[in-house]
């Protein structure tokens, strides 16, 4: 009798091991992006986007994050498996473990009201993560907050607005994210023309004026494409509105928007044009 | 007895594949379009909307969605069909497995209230591949945000709007999907006249300059029907409203708006009509 | 012991097959509008409303609609009816479905938090079109969409807003809806005049106008009652708001607006009322 | 052993119709309205109105729509009992109905959480008509839409807003429900007059012009008390709002209000006031 | 064996009465408020609030309300207490009652999903009728609606606006109750004067005046306090606001306000201020 | 047997009734505010605020709140485990108490969906007493509503705002508490200037008044430190406002405000600025 | 067997303690934050932020911190182990624990609805102070309010706003937390410039007026980098908004702002620029 158990128990434990390595590999090979290896379907499916321009800086954060998460991962299989071999154990042992059992469905169920929102939080912190929605430095968009990441956690984000406010986001709480430092961005300026001035004199005004700055050498290393004067984006009674976009540098968008605000009202200015 | 045990473990190892096999074929069935073959009847009952113009291109693309939700699909029956195998055998090695049932069930409700996002991004994600609602170049107001697809996947949406930004939208969290990019497009144009002008006459004269601006070049590619003066859309005490339609390909509605903007104010002007 | 199995496994599957018909029975009774036959009293106990106008073609698409839905329960039906009587099987084979069953309940609960919204999709769909809430080519208001119905499906109904823009929502997030071609519909113009004005006089002018214009040719086929000047719908310290309503066919209303309000201002212009 | 089961069987039947005769019985007592009867405490307890000018019209109705609900309240206790009977003789017969009950149990709560809406939307749709909150033909607020009661289920109500869209609301999303048709309604009017303006003569000037009114014949038979000037409603530095309020019958106040608007601002304007 | 069964069933339905009486007693001790008796800790612990003024209609009305709400809670408890002696009585018999408590489970969960507002609805109307929070006559804010209370009752209690609308309100939907006929009132009275005005000088003449008016006739018997000028409110570059506020009986501060307002500001343009 | 069966209950009494007196012990500790002794480390484990200026008062009415909210506890200690008791006692006599348990089950689920707004009610009433968030005469901001404390209980608060009406409000609803009763408060009064205003004049001017006006009679005794003025705190291209901030006795803060504007404004005015 | 029982409790108590002593030292190990030992992978896998500035203050803080979290977590787990312990030897004794366990499973569920904002709020907080998002002291934005941290406790925090009201938020409530007390600030001034003013200059004269100011005494201490005139953030047809940015000691920035503000404008003024 003794002998069986002891057997038993033995064989529990092994089985519990062999379980928990597998479950191990397995979370590597979903975490961890291969080289050229294959991938989980689960999160990229359908990602038809070129890695352009994402280089080795991208790959090694992505590679840190993959270990982190699958830490945490592995934490939560060693935790769960050997928590059940313990009670398969004392089964063997002779113990009634059906108080045990029940503390735990209730204490699982107490939790899973209020502890919903942990759990959540942990979650889209992992995903957010393993999609690499964003690193330290970029400015995102987060909802609650928008501002520069300052620090990426399972649970929250932190981020630093423009006034120096330090935000502590929790990532349950983000329903989407706006990053703009990704690949490019656009600087969009809209500049106030008069009812019936001469919308054709005014685009070539602006598509002259636009050109040159952006060869200058402020903006020349920001912006990355040829601007365009789209042309009338609005009009009101009063006011029409000509709107001009540049593609720049991520990052560069509100400088570039700034400087090319101030350049190119007083070239509409100096032809003759007024805003109201 | 250890032969019976030996050979209950066969059979239901038997039994496992044949149904796994079973499901996957239904899979393929459900996700997979047909080649004039049955179509599943819980997506499409009641669509009695022509294919029209939807091409090769988009077939093939369905085809590959239905390739990539059917591979999960699989995925997610085998490790269900091949787990109950497993438990079935450690009953008929004489395992007692409530332990394990439990732990199951309390992850189960518990992660059934933190991680119910979860589950709703995917399966969100999955109806929308499968109704084909938009792809990676469409643009399209999610809710969240509005802009150009760059990638479609399971959980995320992400698209990039007119600023640059780059916007990872939840799929779950998309109530109603507006797509730009379907079929046809409608540039709507809205012109401010003042209080007591003479309608008829600036009905007239918008009907002459847009069928003119119709057939010139930069938007005669763009436009497929005969614009239209709808007629006086609001009017305030202070201004009359007078609303031009034109029908354009998809995605050019936005440049045909701005473009008429630009030709049909001057219009009105010429002909003595002032906004205030 | 064999054969009494065989015998058990025999009768479960006639049991199971006699149910599944009756089942189907009960079904086309609920799903299908009779000929003067009995009612579902679920749906209907009080609409008292007459069916005027609806015709043969409405019958028909009802007729359809029917027979989807009842497919889909059948097969519902089906898969439950014959999931049990497998389940039965096994027991009477000697297997322990515990596993089974605990698996199926977990992955009911997930689900159940996840896919709540699925399922109410599904319902809210089956509800609306058993209850002909509307149709294709109809003009409806949705809450998050409006425009002209498309496509209608179980899950999802398709609408073309007037921007060209195809618009997806879920039925489950249409909490109410709004068909403006149903029946007939009401054409609303308020007509603002300046403080002070002489109202009676303004009216019957109105009245005049709005009689003339009803009888002569572009409106005549659109409007099916006399118009009706209301009276004085609003007045602040500035503008006093006169109101016309006229009965036109379903569908028409925004033209014969439109009309009207191209035709009334000038009159109330002529006879020397202004706006401001 | 065939005999008591026989027995058996028959004693869950008779058990089965005795429970539901009694049961039928006591739906009867709730929902019909007994004449000076006793009525369920449930539903007015402290309802201390009086049943003025209700007539033999609702009773009839109240009657009616008793019938339905209880007819489905019937069909609703039928199947349940006979369903829990049907499980009693299966056991009898020796069957194993673990599966069916566990499917039960499955199916309802993964429906209970899809299908809460259509629950709430009968359970709503159930307590509205048994209070009578409104009929067909009453002008009511029931939230999402503002119309003329067109139609009254138990799952949804169709009204008709003065454009003359149908909305089909689900009695679950009404909280709260606005009857404008009931006993009498109040028509308000607000005028407005210029800072410093003379308030008492304004009064009287009003008072003797409404009361005129109310005895003229357009309105005579609508207006069932004497009209009251209220007083100042409200000023700004800009305005003074005096409001004047009249007792109408149900339904015709917008009509009452619209004359009065046409009707008492002349009043003042001759009388030399200003409203700005 | 069967005199053993039958001793059990009485014994089963003795225990079951005395129970029910017991529960009876406790609930009218909860309920009923006693004459100086111990009162129920739940509902009143800290309220040290005075009874100032509530008189003998009060108590009577409380009393009614008690027995309402009792004679619902004793319905409760009699079917909860004999439907489990049904099912005691059942097993004595012999009976497997298995199919019987999982159907009620069922159908609790489910109910319990969509009919928590039905609850909820009760709940909050029995301890808002149990802490007197308004009756009819009062003139109350609700939330969703606001007016006079026309009728009390478990589910919803029914007001009339000042337009004459009827609203039905769900008691469960109301989050708080806003009562302004409880024990006093307060008239607030806003006042415009232009900027630089003498403050002090229009403080004395408004003081001057308001006491004039609260000794005088019509409104003497409604104010119960000497009326305040509380000095400026609000300024604004172009206003500055003066206050004025007087105790009033509940329900009379609004034609207070009234008068108030048509008696201060000419009071004010005497004395030579003006608004603007 | 019967002697085995005696024994047991009056065993599990004794037990109950030591578990019980320990219980209430254990609820003693925790609400009581020791003298010196030990706290209840959940409630106030970071709270370094000083209990400055809190006197015997407080004291007094949190011991007398600790009583009232350890008594409810107790209540709820004894009904539950004498409850527990109960069905103890009734499986040592022999009876199957599954259907009660049963009952109790679904009765406790379906209260706990319906009711859940309830217990949130108490228990938020409850904390936010131990914690003395507000007492009868603070003036607090609920979010509901906004006005003086008149009764505070375990469910609802009731406060009445400056109007006079009678706010009850649900503890649950109550997702914060602004109370400006409690240690001081501070009079904050924006001034507004003409844009191009000498500034450094501006405030000297209003520093010089400001110390007068405080050390003056009606405002001396309610300010308890030195007034400040702050700056600029906006401006917009028509205005500028400067803020001028004093410390005051808690609940005297909008006198002093309304003070400090009658006397701020004339000192600019007299110094020469104008407001626009 | 009374042998074998007594055994029984002993291996069951020491069994219980050993566990308690090992969960507690992992609760020690989790919470404590270790010299330069393992940190939990939990709440900082992915946090690269330097720990600046934070010096021997903040590590006392957070030592206390994780002390009382952890004597909470500590006093959870032992009430937990013993109470299984408890369990179990009233399972060796021989009573039936099903009514314990089914009551506290009703009350877990029960408790779980109504309570989930209790355990909402006691995570919320726990993980917020383990985080350390802000200490007593900081200037925050916590959602519900913002002010000056007065008090830090698991269930809700303490803060005070710049009116003295106190604000008694619950930790679960809030979403997002704002500090702007954290490492350092920036003051934010938008100028306003008529339309068509000469930017250039405008430009220079603020950035020799900032870098003036920035050395001057009054600031020199508070500001931290040098200031910068960011350019154009805006511009309507009225007004260009000219933005200048000065990064501050924490908790400086709105007296940096303030002075700027009355230092800057005058500049403008001076160099001939208007608002209007």
């Amino acid at each position: 009798m003794i002998l069986a158990g002891t057997i038993k128990i033995v064989v529990i434990l092994i089985v519990a091991m062999v379980l928990r390595a597998m479950l191990r590999k397995v979370i590597d090979r979903i975490t961890i992006p291969g080289k050229e290896g294959k991938k989980p379907g689960l999160l990229k499916p359908l990602r038809e986007r070129a890695p352009q321009a994402l280089g080795n800086l991208i790959s090694e954060r992505r590679e840190q994050r993959a270990k982190t998460i699958g830490s945490v991962l592995k934490s939560v299989v060693t935790i769960l498996i050997f928590g059940i071999a313990f009670l398969e154990i004392m089964i063997v042992v002779g113990m009634d473990i059906t108080p045990i059992l029940t503390s735990a469905g209730i204490l699982g169920v107490a939790l899973g009201f209020g502890a919903q929102n942990l759990v959540k939080d942990f979650l889209s912190g992992m995903f957010m993560l393993l999609e690499d929605q964003y690193g330290v430095g970029d400015v995102v968009d987060l909802g609650p907050a928008t501002g520069t990441v300052e620090a990426v956690a399972l649970r929250t984000t932190t981020i630093r607005d423009t006034g120096g406010t330090v935000w502590y986001v929790r990532n349950g709480e983000i329903l989407r994210v706006g990053n703009s430092s990704q690949g490019f961005a656009v600087a969009v300026v809209d500049l106030p023309l008069s009812y019936g001035a001469n919308l054709a004199e005014a685009t070539q005004v602006l598509e002259r004026r636009v050109a040159d700055v952006a060869e200058k050498d402020p903006l020349k290393a920001d912006i990355t494409a040829k601007p365009e004067v789209l042309g009338v984006e609005k009009f009101t009674p009063e006011n029409i509105t000509l709107r001009v976009t540049v593609k720049t540098r991520p990052g560069r968008q509100w400088a570039v928007q700034r400087n090319l605000r101030a350049q190119l009202m007083p070239a509409l200015e100096e032809a003759g044009f007024t805003a109201k």
